[in-house]
């Protein structure tokens, strides 16, 4: 038997930096990846257990490795302080056992900002303190589809607004998503034909196939490059008997858990989702989800963002300690701003709307809203103090088009744009939005102290009487004798007026503070006008 | 010593049957009450050990006994099950123990429907299978007003359409409501004086003052009589110093539950509201009202219906098993039918919003609603599948008037006769109501297989184009050549209009059925027009 060689990789791309005696300098939340090279006559995906205990700056880590074929094992870790770091390894085989070493962990560069953890509640912050406010889009398998194809939807999420991409492990199999993957997740034990000469694969789920995952991570990396983070789906319905990857048995499903997010979880940039519409995958119960949940976050050493998506007003118990945030299938609460505010008093934890609908063409009326209809949905949660996801599907010919939503490709509406637009303002604030007064005006969100966003939705007003309420959510209640000035915003064309009128509040009258001379703002006759209305000093 | 003697009484009134040998019959869910009387030297509140374990047909009960002062010693208990029951008495009082007896449960007669429970996740069902449907107003003190006023909030409640009542077991110190009660709960122990000259009265809280109980129960028994649920408050905040009642040590407070749930468990239209605006009593922690809710479940033979109220948009963990139901402050839920039904499908338990402001002409917002809002809200709520509690707040001259809210006495508003209106639709519709095609459609209530209610709310139109949506809720998809019949429902002025024509179902046309022809229904062009649309076979 030959001996181990050990190599370690540096930073979140794979770049291969082989060294095995100087200590190596890591960037906080990049990524560290020890490879040791051993032939094992084994079932290296099975039968091997493989860990690392990282010690640092007050602080340790287990961590679990993975079979990356070919002889090869590897522990990937993200190191969060700065600081001196030692490792040593622990296995059930003797010469992938007792490694040790050492790195050095140093500060993040400018565009690394780290992990992203829940923040006050209901919001977000990567983890050296920059606020996160997920602006998402969908593209559920754009993964496997062709490269090229792949290439495009990176270019058109590098040129859009996004910062979170809803993505599946899985391929789909789907009325409008009938692409056959070039390359799978485990290795194929048997091609057999089912009763119409279809090819049935069986798969050998014993043995994963590593470059699926390498593809995958690829991936991943690339959104990572981009500031996207990738909102990463485990299990979904979507596959009918073509794949059986619904419906592996529940020791597969643990098994996959556990190789992925070995192989993953020190990417700083995923989520984990733990199912799309997960109520429509009929082999699994409640309880199976339960497990999966518990399985992934014991599995995660960084406690990654985790949540599960179910179908059309499907609630799981987000409430439940593994789920670090609402990810919720339903249009009605961005119906109006209070119901969005409704989920958060009730969960007390951000609140997102996965999938309330997207701008598109489709027969089905989850796929045709317009894009000021998808617009406005996502301004109406954002103004409640929830997030609201972006999703397109245009169809111009047929199922082999390619639909945004599933496939990636080139946005073909419009809405995009004007997220961007607003993300651009959500993020000029202050701080996060919410509602004022909540349960009483549905449409004024505080978004810091003296700082204001009304939106008006559908409401078309030639002039707008200045007057805010008294309560400002979580900030002191609005004084007298405070000076604003206001912004006409136009949501749909995309264009910010100053008013040139200075405000100045009067003493409180019924739960409002109106301008001392009761000053009116002049603003245009349309719908999806806002007004952002800042304190002068 | 003397030796004991032991009464029984049957029924839920204080008709006092003495009888030591014959065997007794009770009607199911009427209240057996066990007399003892012995000469106890201690504090009877304290000191002693009582109860009582039933054992009836397949089933049997432990039971806490309580002194009810004067010697007497007390145990009350509901019969479920018909047949015969036994009993035996248990006490660290050797005179109380080991008493022994039997009874004869016997049927409930027609007015008599039993204890409520919930039924099918959302709604609710006396035990005789009866549907209960809540439509409950709110007089908080209105125990702790004269007897006279009392009279009338009861005379009042009788010619109304409701069926549950929210009330308070401890008087009201609040601007409106300044009334000092005749009576107490515990012994006053001494009475000083504060720095303004005003009476402190400090409590003996080892000593429950029985007559305070007494009343409670005789109107209990009263609301009972005229079929009312008392959803009764055991802590609220309202007393600012006054009487100290918010804020008794813990192990008085559950002393006073363990008291009270042992002295009206028994009742079979008790329900258990542990507080109102539990978040603005300042002296209990999160964990104290876990304590709370437990302790009360666990002295609780029955489960009685359970839950906790906050201030506005504060949510409980409704989630946790002592909550049978969500009992909620915020008007966002009834802001539409879809942010009421989103709570549904949030917390798959019935949703009762206990306060969503009231009808009247307070200064404060909360209490100033018009009777059309009061009644439009109500609807909302219950189109979408939840139930919304009335309130009135009319004060025509100063705090001492009888505001019904507080102190019951008589209806000044208007809403309360278009709620008991709307109370009949509801009892006549084959099932309860809930949204047919929830997160698209906020309007139209499927109740039953072929039986709908549309609510146009604030939206006026002179003709309704026949056409329902070909989801039904938990119904069967609605089929083409279906026949149905259309009544117009003015739910302001009470009229019910049988529109003439017979309207069939064509195919499924993008989820919606029109009939064939394309037929209208001509409705008035007013506000808060419903529909009731039922299948002709």
């Amino acid at each position: 038997m030959k001996s181990k060689i050990l190599f370690i990789t540096l930073s979140f791309f794979s770049i291969l930096n082989i060294c095995t005696t100087a200590q190596q300098k890591i960037e906080q939340w990049n990524r560290l990846e020890l490879t040791l090279n051993h032939p094992f006559t084994g079932n290296g995906y099975k039968d091997v257990h493989l860990e690392a205990t990282f010690t640092g700056p007050d602080t340790s880590y287990v961590v679990s490795g993975f079979y990356d074929g070919n002889n090869t094992f590897k522990i990937r870790f993200m190191p969060q302080k700065i600081g001196t770091w030692k490792y040593t390894t622990t296995s059930n085989v003797a010469e992938l056992s007792n490694q040790k070493g050492k790195f050095e962990c140093i500060k993040a560069s400018a565009n690394n900002h780290g992990i992203i953890h829940v923040s006050d509640t209901y919001n977000f912050k990567y983890a050296d303190g920059k606020q996160y406010y997920p602006f998402g889009t969908t593209a559920y398998v754009w993964t496997h589809m062709g490269k090229e194809l792949q290439e495009i939807t990176l270019n058109s999420l590098k040129n859009s607004g996004f910062n979170k991409l809803r993505m599946c492990v899985f391929p789909k199999n789907y009325d409008l998503v009938k692409e056959e993957p070039e390359i799978y997740p485990f290795a194929i034990k048997e091609i057999s034909k089912d009763a119409n000469n279809n090819e049935i694969k069986v798969w050998n789920f014993d043995q994963f196939n590593p470059e699926f995952f390498r593809r995958l991570e690829k991936r991943i990396d690339d959104l990572n490059q981009l500031g996207i983070e990738a909102d990463l789906i485990l299990f979904h319905p979507y596959d009918k008997g073509r794949w059986g990857f619904d419906s592996m048995p529940s020791d597969v499903n643990i098994r996959y858990i556990k190789y992925l997010t070995a192989r993953i979880s020190s990417f700083r940039n995923v989520w984990w989702s733990l199912a799309n519409e997960w109520d429509y995958v009929k082999s699994k119960s409640h309880a199976d989800w339960d497990l999966i949940a518990q399985t992934v976050v014991k599995s995660d050493p960084y406690r990654h963002l985790c949540s599960i998506h179910g179908a059309t007003a499907t609630y799981y118990e987000y409430w439940k300690p593994e789920f670090t945030h609402v990810s919720v299938q339903d249009e009605s609460p961005v119906q109006s701003s209070g119901a969005a505010a409704m989920l958060r008093n009730v969960y007390h934890k951000p609140i997102l709307c996965d999938e309330v609908g997207y701008e598109g063409n489709l027969k089905a009326r989850w796929g045709r809203y317009s894009p000021e209809e998808m617009t406005h949905l996502i301004w109406n949660g954002v103004i409640g103090g929830a997030y609201v996801t972006h999703g397109e599907c245009y169809m111009n010919k047929d199922a082999t088009d390619t639909i945004f939503w599933a496939k990636g490709g080139e946005f073909k509406g419009t809405s995009w744009k004007r997220i961007a637009f607003l993300r651009k303002i959500v993020e000029e604030c202050p701080a996060p939005l919410s509602l004022a007064d909540v349960g009483r005006d549905n449409i004024t969100a505080s978004a810091g102290a003296g700082y204001y966003i009304i939106y008006f939705g559908k409401q078309m007003n030639d002039s707008w009487l200045f007057n805010l309420p008294a309560k400002n959510g979580s900030f002191s209640k609005l004084k007298a004798g405070t000076r604003f000035k206001v912004d006409i915003i136009d949501t749909w064309d995309m264009t910010i007026q100053s008013c040139p009128l200075i405000f100045e509040t009067a003493a409180e009258n019924d739960y409002r503070l109106f301008d001392k001379n009761l000053k009116k703002v002049r603003i245009p006759l349309k719908p999806y006008i806002a007004l952002r209305i800042t304190e002068v000093k």
